[in-house]
């Protein structure tokens, strides 16, 4: 199944096919994939290129135990139909610059900017990463051994895309559903806030 | 020049490129360019989709009066540089969700994933965004009228490579300095913290 997006404006296929499916082909992910994917993390910007980036991945086959530790820190809602995702990972901010230990007000922006770039290598393998916000952080923590000075940010499942049909009839029916976006003159302004841009 | 990252595993040619130059190309972004880099952020997931990305932008040519007031803006080491931009920005986070006020945690989160979306498409047309976390937030709201729910997230310069002998000695050898990042066994774990992961 493919969701490309309904742009206003071309852009690249990898960016253009991206969605945040939940039904999953029983298909690993190998080990030259996940190592490309975490790769485009590590060439993202990151302010004062302190990195602040961390992972934890777990693959279902391989690391059944580390998998089902991420698998029961979801929300119930998700747990039904990650279980099927190839693999699972959470995300970690450092809260702390290394240099000086001041607070590092970019942390998480920069782990988006990293997440990112691994959704747009993930896609050139045809593999989709769904994001989630919603987990038990302090499950997490203690299953992982996190140190304070790191946030959890999302948690994520990846795979190759499934068949909506072995969803519930409830998730088949958001699987297919649109996708939908506000428009650009809602958010790109030019000569003040909410004075949409114009070339 | 190009300044393609020193990969250890492959990843796609629009992530390997991206760099975040100083000496910029004196060439315009075209409407239809610029309109496809914002409509990249425009398909970004996001918590609960509430999109909480603003952006301001002004074109050099275009907008001299806002690309001035970004620009006087930006740390004074960077209007140097910055000033021959075919375009500079700044991003925003929308501090609450929309349907009930609460604090969008993710925000700033979110705003990375759709920031580093730009960058992709960007690099398909040749064009380099550099992201710069200092700058003046207080001249940014007074200049723009930014509401109190939103906070100013980075400054960008946006433009075609140009050749580093246009910068000062010290500008043009950081622009030649090699790209560097921690190997992926520094941010990549497995079974606990700290513990690199295998597959």
């Amino acid at each position: 199944m493919k969701k490309n997006a309904p742009t206003n404006y071309v852009v690249h296929p990898l960016i253009e096919g991206r969605w945040s499916p939940r039904a999953f082909e029983d298909q690993p992910i190998s080990e030259q994939q996940i190592r490309s994917i975490f790769e485009a993390a590590r060439w993202s910007p990151s302010s004062r290129n302190e990195q602040p980036w961390r992972f934890i991945v777990a693959s279902r086959l391989s690391h059944p135990k580390e998998f089902k530790n991420i698998l029961t820190a979801l929300d119930e809602s998700n747990q039904g139909w990650a279980v099927r995702a190839s693999m699972l990972a959470v995300s970690f901010a450092k809260k702390d610059f290394e240099h000086d230990n001041s607070v590092n007000s970019h942390s998480w922006y920069d782990v988006g900017l990293a997440t990112a770039q691994m959704t747009v290598q993930a896609s050139q393998f045809g593999i989709s990463i769904h994001q989630m916000a919603g987990f038990d952080e302090a499950k997490i923590r203690a299953d992982f051994k996190v140190p304070d000075n790191y946030e959890a940010i999302v948690s994520m499942a990846l795979g190759f895309v499934g068949n909506p049909k072995t969803l519930s009839p409830e998730l088949e029916k958001r699987e297919r559903a649109p996708r939908v976006r506000e428009p650009q003159t809602a958010f790109v302004f030019g000569k003040r806030w909410k004075s949409p841009f114009v070339s």
